[in-house]
């Protein structure tokens, strides 16, 4: 029989239901470590997916960088390469297994990735990305001067 | 023509297919370094979204504060507290460049915040957190005494 | 009135239209600390979902044990246990206020999960975990030799 719903139009929907959106970004840093605000990608994915509640991923694909929340200021951004360096996880290549035998040098910036992490996910409310007001997401590298990537992934509705 | 599904009505459905709910946060800790188990507030969100399978983001909105997933155990919340002080992140406001120009004495709050992390993903699986026996979600306050926010995302069917 | 869509049959679609899949892997490590490659179990999560785009959560269900991402390669694992053993959080029991009263010895296992994190989100695009060249997931053990589980949650389309 004929289906009715009357004032409900029956409109088979596209999987985009759940609509999700990948972009990715390369950087090739000068200096082997640096710290680079990218807020302004996740916005332009979230916007490329077109969700106005959901989350987007932001995930470094190289195991000797990071991604992470934190404060768009100078002076915090070389307090923190410093604070790697002399604290959390100081270059010296000698004091490593990895680096014997593997022909690498960057222990520790598999190290500093651990600690920092390599991936935040980020809350979209109302069409926007969902942070306090001093919050920007930041690509940091570790073991530069070569192509590295990030995977951005939006999934809402 | 006209549809005809058997047994299978047609009915069009909203766009809560999958749910979503938000909710926040706010705590004004009487001390400046504070640990607080939120749990009940991510239950409290994922029953508000009414979701059984998803994920719950719990995504502190603040630069100098971290939420993360342990014990609800005094003696390790202040063992967290003063590892953070004397192996990870000293407070020594003197040490750190973020310190000076900008009026914050607070660089530490920062470093500690890259440390622990700032935000948990809680699965959801039918209809319960899916923890382990011990785990329980906590605000990590690292500069506090002043009104701080926490968000809270669930997603999922 | 009878509907109808032109070329577009309307058919309802289940709850399914997001897709979830759970699984739990369980590990008894024979040394205390241990690090173990899980990649092919998040993959093997991924296809029981049958998601081509979405994210599979990750999550040590305990709160003495890491999950993370970083390279298959020996002599970085042992890095990984040296650097937390002698940097990040010495063992030491006697240094700890959780390890009076409670009957354990393993704070330093709690501060380590702390430190490496506890979870991890996996991107999956084109139905693939959509990883870099050299990432694996790991499941980090700061305190084995006795039953400890990790979930596993796909979601998406």
């Amino acid at each position: 029989m004929p289906l009715t719903h009357g004032t409900h139009p029956c409109f088979p929907r596209a999987p985009g239901d759940v609509k999700t959106h990948t972009s990715y970004l390369t950087f090739t840093t000068k200096k082997r470590q640096e710290i680079i605000d990218i807020t302004d990608d996740v916005e332009a994915c979230r916007a490329a997916a077109g969700i106005t509640e959901g989350f987007v991923l932001v995930s470094a694909m190289h195991i000797s960088a990071s991604v992470f929340v934190n404060d768009h200021e100078p002076g915090l951004w070389q307090d923190i390469l410093d604070w790697l360096d002399t604290r959390i996880a100081p270059w010296s290549p000698e004091d490593y297994r990895h680096n014997s035998g593997t022909g690498e040098d960057n222990a520790a910036a598999h190290l500093r990735s651990l600690t920092v992490g390599h991936e935040v996910m980020v809350p979209v409310t109302r069409g926007r990305l969902d942070f306090g007001p001093w919050q920007r997401v930041f690509y940091g590298e570790w073991d530069g001067k070569r192509a590295k990537r990030v995977v951005l992934k939006a999934m809402g509705v």
